[in-house]
């Protein structure tokens, strides 16, 4: 999806087909950078409603204005519901840095991020430091570019080392990224967890993709005891309602209730932890 | 704002301009009734995306898909937090009739519905009678097409109706509709609501709307003791993100704490009810 000239007006306006029948359209003030990778579409504009915003393929990954929407409740939720303080998360996608920012809030050890475009991380630490900041130079990060069931091989055949949060920020499951969302890889991330681990993936809009938020958090019933949705606004996201799939295998661990807390946060807090967790009935009704 | 073809595909869309820098468009099936009325341009049409839509002055008022999230939180908050059964409760707006269908799940004994349009409230019948159902037939209901500032005039001086439960269901406030989110509007509803009667009015996005979203609450704080802001999602609407101004005069009423309950919702319940008040601190800050 290009940009487009608004004839009437002269204006750039650059859209995202949120389905067939659905689009969402942002004024742009100036492209920044466009490039076609090995893996996606990367476009980088600045828009006088939302910011610096990020598309891949087509699809709105971020903005300035609204990311912390998102990458708050990707990044506080599995870590404020872990049972022991957790020392070593895993983020699969999120190239931006937004969510490694929002990890790195926590008395963590260590951060593996592995995204699978090494030019997503290369434009957003160029074009959207705002958001990541100086989170890729922290020394407890560690960023691989690299395909992450690959990883996930690597880890399993050499190394002992267990994750107890793992966070899938994943585009859309198309592509290369359809996989993201089967018991398979549920299964493979499972073997890198510690017993009390906890993932967590965006599970997308109940309204535009019912089909998807269902079966993904049916493909995690599969492979994990306890498993629970939550949801938030993000107005860039399709329909603005997003789902989030909280899974764990102890089910003694309330995910719906912090055991902790972190600070400096705009959409986070403990009350709207336990609230996400509080569905209407016709999304329960979905996911029964 | 007209429905307009896209010729790439010979598609026809509709569009909202959210703000100057926003839009969302739907593709539409079939344009069903388009009318220019006293006061505004209506227009429904059907679209795949969200069933029936009725759009005022290039507004998105309401789908068939998604008006629930909207219509459930106006009518059933005010209505599970009132302290004693409420009796009767007046619509302003809301010539679709989906607010009114929610009112009369309760069990209340009137309920006056004020629409300034009648021809909004006569193509609601015809087009959206899958929303408004039987609710302008129930006995209970009182509908009136006329000024909202004349009628509330016409009670002060001529009745001794007090109302339990005010639900403002405006148009966004320009127009006509502008004196609705205003201090002196307040005023005159106070005089003609019961001592721990309750008001409701839509506040707009906190992203799309910010301003207008903190104007109206800080009105509502001018003129009642106990004023608190909830929200949540509406698809259709700008962002997402929805809010809604709630206040009454009675302190001594918390109007997060539903104390009934009622059958029959979607997106309604008494936990939805106290999970809506919990606010991200982003939001919270923006009506310090």
């Amino acid at each position: 999806m290009a940009v487009t000239r608004d004839k009437r007006f002269n204006e750039l306006w650059l859209t995202e087909n949120s389905s067939d029948n659905l689009r969402l359209s942002l004024k742009v003030n100036e492209v920044l950078h466009s490039e076609q990778t090995k893996y996606q579409d990367i476009l980088i504009v600045n828009t006088p409603e939302y910011g610096r915003t990020l598309m891949l393929d087509g699809a709105f990954q971020l903005t300035e204005r609204d990311e912390f929407c998102y990458s708050e409740m990707m990044a506080h939720v599995p870590l404020c519901a872990a049972l022991n303080q957790p020392e070593n998360v895993l983020i699969i996608g999120g190239g931006d840095g937004a969510i490694l920012k929002q990890v790195l809030k926590h008395d963590i050890k260590k951060c593996v991020l592995i995204d699978i475009d090494e030019r997503v991380i290369a434009n957003s630490q160029k074009f959207l430091s705002s958001i990541c900041e100086d989170a890729f130079k922290d020394n407890r990060a560690e960023i691989k570019c690299m395909d992450a069931l690959k990883y996930i091989k690597d880890i399993k055949l050499n190394n002992n080392l267990k994750f107890d949060v793992v966070i899938v920020d994943s585009t859309d499951p198309v592509d290369f990224a359809a996989g993201l969302f089967m018991a398979d890889f549920y299964n493979d991330l499972k073997q890198i967890m510690s017993d009390n681990g906890i993932l967590t993936e965006l599970t997308e809009s109940p309204f535009t993709d019912t089909d998807l938020m269902r079966q993904a958090i049916g493909q995690m019933r599969q492979v994990f005891n306890n498993v629970k949705l939550y949801w938030g606004a993000v107005p860039t996201y399709p329909s603005g309602m997003w789902t989030y799939g909280i899974a764990c295998n102890n089910l003694n661990i309330n995910l719906a209730e912090p055991v902790r807390n972190v600070n400096n946060t705009r959409y986070y807090t403990n009350e709207i932890h336990r609230a996400s967790f509080v569905l209407p009935p016709f999304l329960s009704e979905l996911i029964k």
